[in-house]
C-alpha cells in the first residue's frame, strides 16, 4: 500500500550519512582494560625511549674504531675493565683500547659507541679478549631517542588499540588510557508468535532467536547490548519501550519487524517521536531489503528485518560500519572484515541493482579454496550455520562464473 | 658455549608437539556468557526446527493447486475465510477454492500448502481475493523440520561460537552451553634492569613493557592473563616464582630471557624440576630464534625472546596457535590469521633456512593494496606500532621481489 513511500538507498548512500550522528564521550580506563578500545586523543611521547644508549646484544661494549681491521688471523686485543650490571649506569667511562662486558639491554657506558658480539670474541684471560671481526659505530646498541624521541606522535585517536600499542602505552608508563565509551545498543524484539528461550514453545511459537544473536554481534563489534525484552505487537507498548530504549542507549535496534505490516507499525513508531526522521525504508541488499534507519534526538534506530538470517547479514554489512563510526574508529579500512580469497565452486546468477550476499562454505583442495554456495530457503538458520562466510555480488554484476575469484566475508 | 646442545626445531616441527599436551576441561556457561567460547561437546538438535509448518512471506495461504493457471488476464477468485493470528494454531482447516491471511512467522492451517505472496493478489471484498499468478507447492513456506531435524547434528565440539551459533542455540532453547574452560596463561618478566610502569625508570631502567604486552595478546587469543610479577635474575626466586606458575596457570610465559647468559638460567630454571623436558630452545624463525618450549607436569612453559618486537612475532606465530589448541579449538585453519593480499612495494632479502617475518605497513594505491617494509632496527618497538602485520617468507625462498603478491598478516 505505502510502496510508492519507500525511500531505498544504496548502502554508499547510507554510509554517507553515519557522519551526521555524533561521536561517543570520552572516559578513561586502567591500561590492562585499554585492549580493543578505541584511542580517544592522540597520544605523543612524554620523554625519549628507551631513555639511555642501550645494548641489544650480549657481548662488550667498545669503541667502534678500536676494532677496525680485526681478523681472525690478526686479532686485535682489548683490555676488559669490568661489567655493566643490568637497570645500573656503568661505573666506567671508556677509554681507547678497553672493552666492558654487557648484556642485552644494558646501558653502555660513557665513551662507548658500539657492542661486540660474543661471538667475535676469545677470552685471553680475566682482563684479556680477543676481537676477531670488526664492529661499525652505533652497531648492536639503540640510541637514547631511536625507538620515540619525547614530543613525536605515537598514535593517533580513532585507533583501535593492539597488544603493541598497549605495550608502547606500558613503555612510557601510561597507566590510564583516554578512549571513547562503548556504546550502548538497545535490542528490541518483537512478535506475538515469540516467547522466551527458556520457555517451551507451544504449536505456532518460537523461541527468541533475536535478542541472543543481536547481543552477539553488538558484543562481537565493541558494544554493550542492552536487550529490553520481548514487545508483543502492541502500538503503545511499543512506544513506551522505545521511549525507554532511545532515553538509555546510544543506538537501538528493532527487529521483528520484516513483513510490510509490521514495518508500517515500526515507522508509526518512529514518527511518533516529534524530532524522529526517517532517513530509509529500504536498501538495495540482498537479503535485507527491508531495513529501515531513523534518526531520533541524534540517536540511530535501526528496524532489521523479522528473519534472523537477513538480520545478521544487514548487521554485518550495515550496522557494523555504524557501531565503528560511532565508536569513534577511524581506522576501519583494513580491518573491516576477515576475508579469504576463494575460487567460485559454481557459476551463480545475481539481480542487477542490488548488492547480493551469498553464503558460501569455503574448502581447501588442492591447496586451493574453494567457495560453495549453501543452497537452502534464506530464512532458515542452518544455513549460516552451515556457511563460513558470505561473498558479494555488486551492484552492477549480473553474477560469478565458476573458477572466478571471489573475496569471502569471513564469519 | 652451549652452542651444539641447541635444538633447533622449524615452526612445522613444533606444531607436531602440541598434541601431545591435554586440552582443557570442560565448563558450563550461560548462552548470553558462550560467544568467542569453544564448544565442548557435539551439539544435536533436541526437536524439530521450526517445529511447525511457518509462513515466510505477508500474503495467503493457500492450497497451491487452487492457483494453477492464474494470471493477470485471467484471475481465479478464493474465499477468504479469516487471518492466522501471530503465535497461535490456526482454527482453520482449509478446504478447495478457500484462503487463509497469514503472516511472516504465521502457522499455516491444515490443508494449506503454499503462501501466495500478498503482491500477486487483488482484493475484490472482505471475503474475496483474485489471484494474479500461480504458486507452486511449499513456495514460501517453511516444513515443520526443514531448518533442523530432531537428532540432526548442529555442531561440533572443538567449535569457536560466532553470533549465528547463538542464535541457534536459542532457537532450540540451550541456555547452558559446554564449552572448554579458558587457559590461564602465568606471565613472568624477569630483568634486574626493569621497573613497574607506575615508577619513573632511573638511568639504565626500564618500564616492564612484557607484562603488558604478553597479557594483552594472551586476552587476544582467548585466554585469562596471570600477571606474577617482575622477578629479578636469581635463580632461587626464579624457581619459586616458576614453581608457584606451574601450580597455578595452564602455561607458564617467561620473557627477558633473550641472551645467552639468561637463556641458559631460563633452561637451568625448567631443567630443575623433576619432570621437565626441554622440547626445543631454538626456533627457525627470525626474529625469535632463541625460543624455549618446555614442557613441566604436562604443561607448557615459553621462554620467549627479551625483545618485546620478537616477542610478540614469536607469540603470534607459534604461541598463538599452541594455545588454540588447548582450548580445544579444532577449525583454526581459515581463522588463523587475519591476511590481506598486497603487493610487494619494493624487493626484499632472506636468509634459506628459517622463516622470516618481515614487519610492514600496508597502503592502498589506485586501488590496489601495496606492502612497505618498516625499516629500523628489529628491537625498536615503534617499528610494531608503524606495522599493519607482518608478512612471512617461507624456510626455502631467498626473498620477495618489488611487485610479487603477498600475504600480509594483519595485527
Amino acid at each position: 500500500m505505502k510502496k510508492d513511500f519507500l525511500i531505498t538507498k544504496s548502502p554508499q548512500e547510507l554510509f554517507k550519512l553515519y557522519s551526521s550522528f555524533p561521536q561517543m564521550e570520552k572516559e578513561t580506563v586502567f591500561l590492562e582494560e585499554a585492549l580493543g578500545r578505541v584511542l580517544a586523543e592522540d597520544i605523543s611521547a612524554s620523554e625519549d625511549l628507551p631513555g639511555f644508549k642501550r645494548a641489544t646484544m650480549d657481548g662488550y661494549a667498545v669503541k667502534a674504531k678500536d676494532t677496525f681491521g680485526a681478523s681472525e688471523s690478526a686479532p686485535i686485543w682489548l683490555k676488559v675493565i669490568g661489567e655493566v650490571k643490568m637497570g645500573e649506569i656503568p661505573e666506567y667511562k671508556l677509554n681507547r683500547g678497553e672493552a666492558v662486558k654487557i648484556y642485552t639491554g644494558g646501558m653502555l657506558p660513557e665513551g662507548a659507541d658500539a657492542v661486540l658480539m660474543l661471538e667475535y670474541t676469545q677470552i685471553i684471560d680475566e682482563e684479556t679478549i680477543e676481537v676477531l671481526k670488526p664492529v661499525a659505530p652505533l652497531e648492536n646498541i639503540i640510541l637514547a631517542d631511536e625507538d620515540f624521541k619525547k614530543g613525536e606522535l605515537i598514535l593517533k585517536k580513532g585507533h583501535r588499540l593492539r597488544p603493541q600499542d598497549i605495550g608502547v602505552f606500558a613503555a612510557f608508563g601510561l597507566n590510564y588510557v583516554p578512549v571513547y565509551k562503548k556504546p550502548t545498543v538497545a535490542i528490541i524484539s518483537t512478535g506475538d508468535e515469540v516467547v522466551p528461550i527458556t520457555k517451551k514453545p507451544k504449536l505456532g511459537e518460537v523461541r527468541d532467536v533475536n535478542t541472543y544473536t543481536l547481543s552477539a554481534l553488538v558484543k562481537e563489534s565493541g558494544g554493550i547490548p542492552l536487550p529490553m525484552g520481548l514487545v508483543k505487537d502492541d502500538l503503545n507498548l511499543l512506544k513506551k519501550i522505545c521511549k525507554k530504549a532511545i532515553e538509555s542507549a546510544d543506538m537501538v535496534l528493532l527487529s521483528g519487524g520484516s513483513s510490510i505490516g509490521i514495518r508500517d507499525f515500526t515507522l508509526e513508531v518512529i514518527s511518533s517521536f516529534p524530532d524522529s526522521e526517517i532517513l530509509c525504508h529500504g536498501v538495495a541488499i540482498s537479503p535485507g531489503k527491508p531495513t529501515i534507519f531513523a534518526r531520533v534526538k541524534q540517536k540511530a534506530i535501526w528496524g532489521l528485518p523479522g528473519q534472523i538470517t537477513s538480520a545478521i547479514i544487514v548487521f554485518m554489512v550495515l550496522v557494523k560500519k555504524f557501531l565503528q563510526w560511532i565508536s569513534g574508529e577511524t581506522e576501519i579500512i583494513l580491518k573491516e572484515f576477515k576475508t579469504i580469497k576463494a575460487k567460485m565452486e559454481v557459476n551463480i546468477a545475481s539481480a542487477q541493482g542490488r548488492e547480493d550476499y551469498i553464503r558460501v562454505r569455503v574448502f581447501k583442495k588442492n591447496g586451493i579454496y574453494f567457495a560453495k554456495p549453501i543452497l537452502g530457503k534464506s530464512g532458515l538458520i542452518n544455513t549460516l550455520i552451515k556457511a563460513d562466510g558470505l561473498i558479494k555480488i555488486d551492484l552492477n554484476a549480473e553474477g560469478l562464473d565458476k573458477g572466478e575469484e571471489v573475496e569471502v566475508i569471513l564469519f
